[in-house]
């Protein structure tokens, strides 16, 4: 652990105003983790443990206790809770992909830090204690798979995902998680480090990613349900190089004629499955033909894409993958070219409880908000808990311009009534 | 100029056997221009110029004499032809592509010195003198445009030809040339550098690029026009990044899927005037999303494409452009996208002179070669030749494997096939 945290830096405990002491945490994350462009907090780095980091110095300044567990993620306790009751967890996740913005991930934490301190200086001492779980490494970006530091407790990360290179080139995943202090031995056995028996419920405060809040003008939401998704990081399509000007059009085998072509199939099977009211997202985010070999009058004799579906139906995930390949092998007989596919990612999809739907809903309409339910399009920690078998609920807070770049925008006024929904929830009859 | 070439090696006057000549020199210049993969001959480099070398120690030891051009050409003549005289120039192209065949170019040249020899030896004393033309940098791979070394001498250079950079980031074209001993202000100031009364014909033989005539086994056969091309090395479809999951499908700008849709678009059109008769290529050699930016779960805000369409006409060249630009203003308008464009370079496209499509074609009869005419899908020097109102002819001989690629095959007993249709054509009423 190289957490640079010390009790020393108490000013933070000076800070009385909520909305204050959260912009100020805002601030010195910018302050240490931004690049230059956004955001980055690469998972199981210098920068993921800058921003727990910081989280630590606030908890601590405010006599909170601080725990590792197994899988390198942070856990704080008050001084009253011993950490060996069952409590109610307040997680999110301290990284961030590559310039991306400051509130994705951090928001949650502050969030149950913000309720924890609540807690301390109304001097409660609640039956079911409160606890927030700073999360490493939900982002997929570094190492292709998401939630690893929640997937970790839970013996859900494997050889494939261990062996993972950052971006594809830089250290693997094992290297980053030994050189942050872990022990990866147990992880690689895909042992059990969670005591379910210790959390009655897991609850996330998350920004939301899409445009739906602003546009229906709520600062808070109750989520209902996470999408999961099927990947593959790299599919090649490998047709046959050659002079542009002297192959006539029924000879050719064009890589990149070929992927338009599916693309353009997906993008219809996509439209009419949404007509029909299914969920589902279709992503190709990663498209490129070969530097070495590739010029402008060749005909590109082979292109790499990503691929990703979504959706909150695992049935639908399935079906839409079915129909993906079915449609690489048409594309492939009509235009001579082949697909590679490399391993399948699979995510699955998670509702949340819902008698903490209920608990949520009811605390938010007792603070005075107008809230929805609304399913998330993008993954979150929670589904990994949800999936677990720990009772799951999730708030988003509004936000502008979407997550995952430099102009997430969320105010500080919206967290503050998302954080007093989740404060209420688990302190309401406790 | 560093032409290594001395009369010395007289070695070459003692083959006899025309096949076992070309055979030899094809082996030389495998020998002294070969990369480990294929052959490389950068124009305006030690390896072009080690491939004049070799060809004029050859023309130098049957006695011929050689000038060189103001745009670094070297014109081989026999001793009785004092230059002055208009002239048959047969001519093709010393340079290659990075990691090509041994014959694209080559061949060209060894069969004009094989006429030459063949001339020479019978003692004859042609009214029309037969010079050969050995050009430079016909290919566009290092400097992004073709032909340099025939259109410098038409003033078809300009200063943005001149600042190219080898392979985007080499030395530029004019230090390049300047290297090489030729004076580029001329060039430069777009001067007229060879004297059109002086030539009767340019007539160039050149190895099939295609599959056609190993299709149809003939050896030989007689070009009836060049395509001309029209590009964009670099378009940019711009959109909006995000994240996938959270952007729904009807807000979505996605670079990837726009570019898709046009691509499906163009093929169609394509796909329909083929099927009315016109000649039309198009081709997107290089795609690319941005790799700093781009993820699997990201909508792709970007992706950059090269852009291509030949024909052997003017006009359908202009009509497919504006049907291109005109699809991209319909994807942009539906897919809330833009095109960017950078500079528009064409080439036109060349027809070859009636009298010597009937010349060739006669003369290939007489030497009891079955043959027919073909259009040219690539680009050849023959077309800027056309271009400048020389009469201009084109033999195509059979070639297996297409051509920039080091699996060119064309058998020797195919060029002297097609070198005895140049001697003829040359010789016949002279």
């Amino acid at each position: 652990m190289s957490i640079a945290a010390s009790i020393g830096d108490s000013h933070w405990a000076l800070v009385e105003d909520e909305a204050e002491l959260a912009e100020a945490i805002f601030a010195r994350l910018a302050e240490e983790t931004g690049d230059g462009v956004g955001i980055t907090r690469e998972c199981y780095s210098d920068r993921e443990d800058a921003a727990l980091g910081i989280f630590s110095e606030v908890a601590l300044a405010h006599g909170c206790v601080i725990d590792t567990d197994p899988a390198g993620n942070l856990v704080v306790r008050l001084p009253g809770d011993d950490g060996t009751r069952p409590a109610h967890y307040i997680g999110s996740h301290a990284d961030s992909v590559p310039q991306g913005g400051n509130y994705d991930g951090a928001a949650g934490i502050v969030a149950g830090l913000l309720c924890l301190i609540r807690i301390q200086r109304a001097g409660r001492d609640l039956t079911t204690p409160v606890r927030v779980l700073m999360l490493r490494g939900e982002e997929s970006a570094f190492y292709g798979r998401a939630n690893i530091g929640s997937r970790a407790l839970f013996g859900l990360i494997d050889d494939k995902d261990l062996a993972a290179r950052s971006r594809g080139k830089g250290r693997t995943l094992a290297e980053a998680m030994e050189a942050t202090g872990i022990d990866t031995g147990p992880i690689r056995e895909g042992a059990m480090l969670f005591d379910r028996d210790r959390a009655v419920s897991y609850l996330e405060l998350h920004i939301e990613q899409g445009p739906v809040m602003v546009d229906r003008d709520l600062p808070a939401a109750v989520v209902s349900g996470i999408r999961g998704n099927l990947r593959h990081r790299r599919v090649v399509c490998r047709g046959e190089a050659g002079h542009s000007g002297t192959i006539p059009r029924w000879l050719r085998k064009d890589a990149v004629f070929a992927f338009a072509e599916l693309i353009g199939r997906l993008d219809e099977h996509w439209r009419v499955l949404l007509e029909r009211g299914l969920d589902l997202v279709v992503t190709t985010g990663i498209v490129g033909t070969d530097p070495d070999e590739h010029a402008i009058s060749r005909i590109p004799g082979e292109v790499m894409f990503s691929f990703e579906v979504r959706s909150q139906s695992h049935d639908t995930l399935e079906g839409f993958y079915e129909l993906f390949r079915s449609e690489c092998r048409a594309v492939g007989q009509q235009r001579g070219v082949v697909f590679e596919f490399d391993d399948r990612v699979y995510t699955q999809p998670a509702r949340m409880n819902a008698n903490y739907i209920e608990l949520l809903t009811a605390s938010a309409a007792q603070s005075g908000l107008e809230t929805q339910t609304l399913a998330s399009g993008a993954g979150h920690d929670a589904a990994v808990f949800a999936n677990a078998g720990i009772p799951s609920g999730m708030v988003f807070v509004r936000n502008s311009n979407g997550s995952h770049n430099p102009h997430e925008a969320m105010e500080i006024a919206d967290l503050i009534a998302g954080t007093e929904i989740l404060h209420r929830a688990v302190t309401s009859s406790n």
